[in-house]
């Protein structure tokens, strides 16, 4: 058992961390970061200039790619990647949440290196990746997440965490069901308003549009939000999410696709809410069918399990967040894997790398 | 003075090699690859697997990424750059021609690169991480195109060449000039098409749209195409390209942007047919002024140029392309690099860097 370790965490430049608006691998950094210095560690996060940490932060960008307008995404990205090789060695470990980009400088030195994936990974070109990186040891955010790539060096799974104090659990009873998020063909938003519909329940809609979801939202939602259940409030912000999970009887959650790691369906267990989902990613992880929802395969059975929701005891959903899926439990999750990591990995020698052999 | 050159080429996957399309890069990479092989040197070519080439080629995508349709264009690349440090004991130097992506991995093999830096370098993003690879030996493809990095490590300017039986001198008797390549902003064909009215002389245009041009098009162009003393060909290939160059009075480039190499210039070069340019990017380091076309600066003195065209003599285009734009020239000039690369160059002590100590 190691004390006080010395981690740098590696976000990427896209957003700031938290972001200031939408970016899920940003936010998740952030709470696990602040979360590491609470424990006591020694972290510092590489991000873009305008994160706000608790953490010692260096930054090759004064801010985030997003907002810097900037032409070249990949400049930045390999500035930082080689600013965190040139200060390797005030680390114990190096913590990266930058997909692969760093594979081939770090390859060289395994024994300091994690490497979470906070993406979707059934993309078909990152199969031969994985396979001639099946050394460089990966951490997936579900079980679910790994499928597509069974080659590569899993070395554990830690679910995302959320700050306890973010989101206060509430009574579910405003009498409406909510789906929050994108407007995108994976997230069936459709099939929300569909459900709630039969049930005969008011839905409120928090959701945003992508660019690239543009036409798909004219085409097949925007007619559907003018329903007389619906209450559409476009995208809501931090502050506004809480109260209106914490009031809904349910969050839904009929998506259509494996997303690794559902961020709202641990917001709405922070919130007490129960959750009716598809069983799709990592639904069934995250949600017990039964005890913080129901996980369903229909509209019609969502429909059923939306009159049975009060089956489902909101205390019981507060009380799964708080012990699986805090910032510090995630944290300390993470900092078993780091000491397990600088316990069991060999250096590396680089000579014996064929890549350096002369 | 060595002998035969072990060399790897490694060429972007967005297009094969040569590409199908449009693709300026591997274009260059093809020629150069064959020009090495035909000195005798061992090369091996890093590209997409659709690639058309006498050396060896090593491929970790089966086609191009613009015709695989892939959705993550990262992941070959960084695949392609382990498959080639996992080989770089094989060669004497790896000859990078995908900007900056391999800096952070190739920074441990000094001795061992050179990079040919084939894009525009005046975006903001790219002055900082040139400032933190002062060590990383680049090679520019005219002198212009480095003044807006002047700290990186320039180690020459190569200019770009052709095989010298791809396009044939011709007399220019066709009776009009004519305007290659883009439209685009910085192309300007409406100056060319402008210029030639003023002269009182037809102009053949053959240009594609890029998708990011388009709203430009239909607004600046469209119209323009339909004057009576303009043709417009739309996209011609390799095998249109040369008569169309060669009967012409003159090739128009009035450029509004710093283009880092013309390539359209040397095309026409090799066709005998001067040009009549714009003062701006690579132009004056190609074209002189008086011998192989006039450098102009405004719609006027271009219409004036065209006017004196006949003191150009094309003969002496043609001999200007085979002296310094053949593809041997290029491939000799590279070979020189290479050479004094591998006699200068201390190897780098890796446990020195800061990254690699424990």
């Amino acid at each position: 058992m190691l004390d006080m370790l010395r981690i740098a965490q590696i976000a990427p430049l896209v957003e700031s961390v938290p972001p200031k608006f939408y970016g899920g691998t940003e936010r998740v950094v952030a709470y696990l970061t602040d979360a590491l210095v609470k424990l006591g560690h020694q972290i510092t996060l590489f991000a873009s200039g305008d994160s706000i940490t608790k953490a010692r932060l260096v930054s090759v960008t004064p801010t985030s790619l997003r907002l810097s307008n900037c032409v070249d995404y990949m400049a930045g990205n390999i500035l930082q990647l080689q600013e965190v090789m040139d200060r390797a060695h005030e680390f114990d470990l190096l913590h990266f949440h930058t997909d692969y980009l760093h594979f081939p400088v770090t390859r060289l030195s395994l024994k300091k290196t994690l490497t979470t994936l906070h993406g979707r990974l059934d993309i078909p070109e990152l199969k031969p990746l994985y396979e001639k990186f099946t050394d460089i040891p990966v951490i997936s955010i579900s079980n679910t997440q790994r499928r597509p790539l069974p080659m590569a060096n899993w070395v554990s799974t830690v679910y995302h965490g959320l700050p306890t104090d973010l989101y206060q659990a509430g009574k579910g009873e405003g009498d409406y069901v909510v789906f929050l998020g994108r407007f995108s063909p994976e997230k069936r938003a459709d099939r929300a308003i569909e459900i709630a519909r039969l049930a005969g329940v008011k839905i409120k809609i928090a959701a945003k549009v992508d660019k690239a979801d543009e036409r798909y939202f004219e085409k097949e939602i925007r007619h559907l939000l003018d329903l007389p259940h619906v209450e559409y409030l476009q995208e809501v912000g931090e502050s506004e999410k809480g109260p209106l999970l914490a009031n809904a009887k349910a969050l839904l959650f009929p998506i259509d696709w494996p997303e690794p790691f559902g961020m709202v369906l641990i917001e709405a267990l922070a919130c007490g809410t129960p959750v009716i989902a598809y069983n799709h990613g990592s639904v069934p992880e995250i949600i017990e069918h039964g005890k913080t929802g129901f996980i369903v395969n229909n509209i019609e059975k969502a429909a059923e399990a939306l009159q049975n929701i009060h089956l489902i005891s909101r205390e019981e959903c507060r009380a799964t967040f708080e012990k699986k899926y805090s910032d510090i439990v995630m944290a300390k999750n993470y900092v078993r894997l780091y000491e397990r990591s600088l316990r069991k990995q060999p250096e590396r020698n680089f000579y014996s790398t064929p890549a350096y052999r002369k």
